[in-house]
């Protein structure tokens, strides 16, 4: 079970805070903590296109919770299997969104090292970070509300169209969400 | 128009996400996320004069609304040409904050290239960086609430005096905003 | 007062300005944010073996609010002095919450250097750093609400252990604090 959330593993921290301090893995994580924000910004920016072009041709995008995920449970809220599934789901939510008079705002906090990982730092074979994540929906009359928090569990690799996703689950920490998700994270 | 939010603009994203992994962009983005925590950090602190000193001579600064942006609406909220004003501004608001009972705490999300920068990442000539924000206000009897969310558009320079911003454009998510900004951004 | 929040202390800080460009200091600053990043993912996690570990054994750690501080109060909320202690608060921490039903996500912003600080980051002897954070409290039915914001003033040190927080003090920016925090920071 290498996707866990590391809970109870303690095993690769001491290894993990030595590797703070070496400069290939700070040049890892902050290439990775890049790909993040910018993610993060063409949500906000609704650049869909860009956004789906940050994930590789074989990725594998899931949203989750973090109630399922402590219990094993399938992933239920989204899944999707390939680029070209996650452009569908893109393209009907851009559709959708032009009836909504919302919009977001993603903050993204420092990305770090997925728990126990003590040397796999080589974004040539695929780097597993977390990233702490809240996002804010602003309606059209101003209101401003906390619509989500949870973190990125990603799977970062370097590829010849530039650093993107191989893996993306996003563990949302309330099981509360709209059944209709329309944004994606 | 290059000051643009960069929607539906892809044409850089991929030498974008080529660039995080140029240790130059990371050491550009790195100085610049710093700046724009210090200034952060410095209104939080109260510190005006600090924050001041974050600006050139020639700095541009504006308060907008994503609104008026996505329009291409004059700039409404706020416009300083120059330090002078700057600091005439920010005189005036310490003269109001003797009243005030609350203060501020910033958050700022990871600092980005601005959509659809390629290469132009020197210091010396000036880089267009993009970062979100949330600013939560506490109030004298405890209570916290969420006052603002945005994204600084900032055009950061290396001089005499360190690094600085030679421009700065907040773009607030909500067009319901105080009539009276007293906080700087 | 080496311990001062900097307000008003403006002779470092075209110093920090200019530091930021300089390698070392950002590798410095890279590192302390990482741990700063990993102490919130651990707790959030609920991995409390994990975020007792990145103290040394004769840190120094405390609860304040910013209140408090400006005013020059003794500390009040918590203290703890050296690891020992801090593993027995965690412990009874740990008992406490299992019967509690909600959990908290961390978001924070950059680390940034302590005001002031003009050239003393050298990790062997202890880097003064700030970084703001905010608390989110997600309860069992999945309701959202703020808890808490402030910064975290940290003395963090290269250890045979890895990178360690040698002094905590974690500054909120409310006074109005459950009684009983048992949540650490």
């Amino acid at each position: 079970m290498n996707d866990t959330s590391g809970r109870n593993d303690t095993s690769g921290l001491n290894g993990n805070r030595r590797l703070f301090l070496d400069t290939t893995v700070q040049h890892v994580l902050a290439a990775a903590a890049l790909l993040v924000a910018e993610a993060a910004g063409a949500i906000d920016d609704e650049r869909f296109d860009d956004w789906a072009q940050m994930f590789t041709d074989d990725c594998l995008y899931r949203i989750t919770t973090r109630e399922s995920r402590a219990k094993g449970w399938p992933i239920g809220l989204m899944h999707c299997d390939g680029a070209g599934m996650l452009r569908d789901r893109i393209l009907s939510m851009r559709h959708a969104n032009i009836f909504e008079a919302h919009h977001y705002r993603h903050m993204v906090s420092a990305t770090r090292l997925a728990p126990g990982t003590k040397r796999a730092v080589d974004l040539n074979s695929g780097v597993q970070v977390h990233t702490n994540f809240e996002v804010i929906r602003i309606m059209g009359n101003g209101e401003m509300a906390l619509f989500a928090t949870g973190f990125f569990d990603d799977v970062v690799v370097s590829s010849d169209q530039g650093l993107q996703f191989r893996k993306r689950t996003v563990v949302l920490d309330s099981s509360r969400v709209d059944t209709l998700i329309v944004v994606p994270f």
